[in-house]
């Protein structure tokens, strides 16, 4: 019963077998090879539209990777407090991007509000030497609270920043929950409200480890092929980086995984609102279940081998905080199971 | 018939296997796991000696991330004037330390010259603010001209570079091809010669996308963690990683693969080496060839479908340069169809 | 009547005139010389104990290279959120410093809050390789509100800063000015009161442009002298930063100028805090002003040819905010022309 | 008798006389004073056509800044194995530009080799994502060796740059001097010879302190002011940088030091030239001179008191090199005793 992480997960079966797959006989390196072009087909298909699609291997360098090629050094990327590139890259933007800054907005549930990223930018110092100059706009969909942007959020978030002259990038790391809450096409709440670079997310929804940057101008992607390269992210044998990709996409195979991820997330945080002294931290909406319990609670899950992580302030007569994340291969007996030992323990 | 790269091999059956088998249940993320305790378990046993161990999946991402512990970004890192840190990735070293410099030292046969180093090192103004500071040594084993450092050349160097308060770092993206060549134990050709950090390759040999910083001095590791996570190195479903490597080092899987790529190589080269008109630019001590030939021979390699890559100079009257590859993989029958094509030719 | 900023005064006569008598003869250069010697016997006499000195020429460069040799690329640097690093050095200590990040912290009238910096502490991740490894605290004396940090609020922050193993900063562009507010020794603002390297500001007290990067323990500044110069600031003709160091230091000149100026912001802001509808923003403890005004002050102040800031946020019915800062040569009958002009107004 | 460097020499009267001219009432601080547009005014005249000029204080700044304008991190900029960028200024380049490469090129007497630029360039592999990609040439002027490049020469040099898509880069820290030796018109040395970004010395030459980064398409500076900011290089007391430039254009103040330096050094190393066993290591076309001088000669002058450097291989039977420079204070009786006593030793 591990709800600890959904990087904890394995590598779907549909995905190790397009490795298996993938491993006949010789390809070109570094991308010169069919199962690359393959995935780049189908990334265009799957968003409608001309792209530039660079395969990598982890969610930090997708994003940090995509923001250096949208910012100047003396730049500022505006990101949601509690952003994963803020708080869980270590600084992987700062190296990226050499020395950019990471403005941190509020907003609740994770997402960045509106008006704060208005007056944000009406206070900036655009022009002005001695400030870092606003320059992109950093969403994450599903946000680090396991909520979600729908789309005419985004492109409200974008035109302001657009407007202003700043590019748009979305971390994309659990793209696929996001999409399932939202039920759109990936246009939609993508390019069509504003993304200009996608980080597209798999490692955590079934791949080995795979994502994509996604520039939805391929104009704008012009050098970075040396940014991937320079960061030790170009993959010599990267038909298995693609492979993953491609199988990922096939058939509505990501999509099946986060829906499934998504259901059992539902399922799970229904149970656990419904406990007494407990409720939701934030709306569910994607994979991860962020909730207040009983102590008593808290410390039933914990003995009984629930997997998950405690979270936010330190535990109170009240109880304490705590994050489940569901995956593609969460098993539905293991939801009955924790809700099981919880209810048992109020 | 596939003489490109190394990296236009695949993944050796043993390996594949292994990450199928890694694909069990749940593991905790971001090396928390146990294939890759084993992982760091099997380099300690084979090496001799405690160590710091940290996957990741590219050559150029160990380099860089190796020499930046190594270097301030004041410094300056001594390598050969072809080595690969220097050629072929685009400035990872520059980005990662961030900012120093390599210096470029000649030598024969992609070797570093004993007495360049030391007249270099006579030279430098070590303590003069002017001056960026000599900080270390990179040592390719194999060589980027597919020779190899005998372990009392490798001590030479490092000694002088000691001696003058150098870090040394050995490139080992062909480290098996090395050590096959050299017969002797791992340790004898790192630190017993004086090797402080190895980038230690596995993908060219046989792995999917697996390589390991290797300190041998785990004091010299202490920020190691922060320098992979920034550089988005990080897996977060590393035991996939891991896996790749225990798999290279079980039951000598890493040397027979090199072995028999050396001997296919050996061979191919002996045979293009008797070719009228034809000589050897390098000795063929690893798995590269690099070998002159007459024109007719290179047209009809090229005609038959013979992959190799033309090198160095353009093609004169009497002919040119190429560089072939063997790897663990490569058909003996590949070989004598090769040598027949170029035998046909003159 | 200029009370825009003290950068707009000009350079003292004294120092004007240690400029033109250090200009006799050859000198060695790159601070190899005489007054630099002078220099750094004055400083350390000043601060009672052996120390390193570095003179720059911009407290940006101060800042920024002093930060940088006491955090890595992957550290955070705790500061206020009005911090001059922050809001002022377009990103120079993000540039120097390799990519670490300024964390900011709340606190009223400028200074960072005890509590602030103890709850930021305890929940920052130590050890945690996603996380940016906090690294030190920079405090800024003045602060950016014209505030001072008595010895003992330093020493509590510098406590705490200690205990979690961070090296502690101080940006004292307007050391001079708190330092007269204070009337304590210069040791016991600083390093008695646990600063680690001090950022010691000349220009705005009279120099022309000259500032001291001091390290209280020499050994921590091994490496200063490649910062300092691969930032481009080693000035080759050094005397003509250090005799203004010198003279600054001479006969109390420093603490002259500084008496002066934060004389008359006493009675410029009595005068305007007196007025009907106004109020002062941040208690006036150094030579800035952060002031509330009536519309119609401002106007009639602007009108008059009074040069000052409007600051904060736009201007209501009750008027809005204005800074004035007084120099080491504001003229007292100018503090005068410029009261009775408000006075008129009101 | 101090021939030791240039950097040694004083700062002129007319330019010391400007300094505490420009010390008159308020200024406006950051660049918006009268000083600094009569300074852009008069280099606008100097180079007869629009520009864009910012004041910095050393050289190493204006090199690394201008150079940092002209590359991205991945690139490689093109200079002279000995150019100032690569051994004198501890990795400035690299740090500014966010880490670029310097490529080194050979060439006699301290210039760039027309073939060797041109054949590099050819064997350069542009847009191939492993490589640094060659993004700008940097020529010294006069040069390291005290050479000076003809326009035609330089010309030659840009042209080949420029069709390859390199911008050009000249570091003129001792501009003057090799404006004299050419005997024509600034634009015919610089931007009618090629010349985009050119860093304009006056310290050398009778400044405090005090270079202007010369851009001759004022649109490719159009983030310098944040470059500069950052790098701590902005002064908020600008108007005594401008005041300095200033007086140094003012009726060819510059071109008369430089002209006295010049001619003292003619002087000089001829005499020294003609001493039995004595050459000149390079031709003296600068105010610097290479030569070398027996070790009876060598002596001799040490003993006597002339200052100077030894420089090159460690002397030998033969002798050993010497580096003499002379500046615009140089006195002609100096260099008539430093003779003197070298004939006297011979």
């Amino acid at each position: 019963m591990n709800f600890s992480s959904d990087n904890a997960a394995g590598v779907s079966p549909q995905i190790m077998a397009a490795l298996t797959a993938a491993n006949e006989g010789h390809a070109m390196a570094y991308g010169d090879d069919s199962i690359t072009r393959a995935a780049e087909a189908a990334f265009t298909e799957l968003f409608e539209r001309e792209l530039a699609v660079f395969p990598v291997a982890t969610g930090t360098a997708a994003n940090a990777l995509a923001l250096s090629a949208l910012t100047p050094p003396w730049g500022q990327i505006y990101c949601h407090r509690n952003a994963h590139i803020e708080e869980d890259e270590a600084g992987a933007p700062e190296l990226f991007s050499g020395g950019a800054k990471l403005a941190l907005l509020d907003g609740d549930h994770g997402k960045i509000a509106l008006e704060t990223l208005a007056d944000t930018i009406a206070a900036a110092g655009f022009g002005v030497q001695h400030h870092s100059q606003p320059s992109a706009l950093s969403l994450t969909q599903a946000t680090e609270a396991g909520t979600v942007y729908q789309p005419r959020e985004t492109a409200a978030l974008a035109a302001i920043a657009h407007e202003a002259g700043l590019a748009v990038h979305m971390d994309g790391a659990r793209f696929a929950n996001a999409l399932v809450h939202l039920g759109c096409r990936p246009a939609e709440a993508t390019w069509k409200a504003g993304v200009d670079v996608l980080s597209f997310g798999a490692t955590k929804n079934g791949a080995m480890a795979a994502e994509a940057v996604i520039f939805f101008d391929p104009d704008a992607a012009a050098d970075f092929l040396y940014r991937r390269k320079r960061g030790g992210h170009l993959f010599s044998k990267m038909r298995y980086l693609s492979a993953q990709l491609v199988a990922y996409l096939r058939d509505g195979h990501w999509l099946q995984n986060a829906g499934h991820a998504n259901a059992c997330a539902a399922t799970l945080s229904q149970g656990l609102a419904a406990l007494t002294g407990a409720h939701l931290v934030h709306p569910v909406q994607a994979n991860e279940i962020f909730v207040h319990l009983p102590g008593a609670v808290l410390a039933a899950l914990e003995a009984g081998g629930v997997g998950f992580h405690r979270w936010g302030p330190a535990e109170t007569a009240d109880g304490g905080q705590a994050r489940f994340v569901c995956a593609f291969n969460t098993e539905p007996g293991d939801v009955d199971r924790a809700l099981q030992i919880a209810q048992n323990a109020t």
